[in-house]
């Protein structure tokens, strides 16, 4: 079973980083069409994306934000820290198929365990697809948990 | 076959007003934990969630942001729309089961066909769960779009 631990509060520090990677795949594609209800024909239909702006299907600009989320709640500070807001500019497409790498920096330790987070989105090409920053409350108690198994989820 | 209109740069008003809604049941926490990578306990384990300051499963915060993206992409300005950029306050936890609804309100029209447009989204008890603002740039031209059938996702 796969743990995560968490970095709380008083263990941040100013310019601390870490960095969450996931590849965007035409399966992340259908998952966020799917939960979201987005079924824009540029993101799924290779066809109508050749007509578009982009000449390919890209991706749902929002799968950056969830890759954010997932760094915050992954990496730091990890389990236990409360989303409070976050901002996100998007910048470049995120095309099928890009590795995509959420690389986090803490910028502000403020009252009340209020901690903001540069949460800069790049592709494999080092180019920044999303630049934002995240507002956490982070957690203050140390804590260590297990990743439960999800569902198996199927795309046929 | 579900088809969608724009709403182009032109035609959109100060004040102008849409809605989408969506239920977020246990399907769309595990669609999203999948595509995301956030397998954090809180979303997914019940015994674990009820010794959280929760005291139950909550969603993913970011699952609103997936469902403003679908807000703007479908409704107003709908399909031709490119998402620039979107701030999120999250203000209430969203719980398993919750119906969600995104209002939208067009709140700046401003040169270069960039278009603010208010992202306010409540849950079934009427109360706002996330506040935020979208900026994109609106279609120039008037687009029926085709939506694509989605592959079948199965969680198992």
């Amino acid at each position: 079973m796969t743990t995560v631990t968490n970095i709380t509060y008083d263990e941040l520090t100013l310019g601390q980083t870490a960095q969450f990677s996931k590849q965007v795949t035409k399966d992340e594609i259908t998952l966020f069409a799917t939960l979201s209800g987005d079924h824009n024909p540029v993101h799924l239909d290779s066809a109508f994306a050749a007509a578009s702006p982009f000449k390919e299907c890209i991706a749902h600009g929002m799968i950056s934000g969830a890759l954010i989320s997932a760094a915050v709640a992954m990496t730091i500070p990890g389990p236990g820290t409360i989303y409070i807001g976050q901002t996100m500019s998007f910048l470049l497409p995120v095309k099928i198929g890009d590795q995509i790498t959420v690389k986090l920096e803490v910028l502000e330790k403020n009252p009340k365990y209020r901690v903001k987070i540069a949460t800069r989105v790049f592709n494999q090409n080092n180019e920044m697809v999303v630049d934002g920053v995240a507002e956490v409350r982070a957690p203050r108690d140390k804590q260590t948990i297990n990743l439960p198994d999800l569902p198996k989820v199927t795309i046929s």
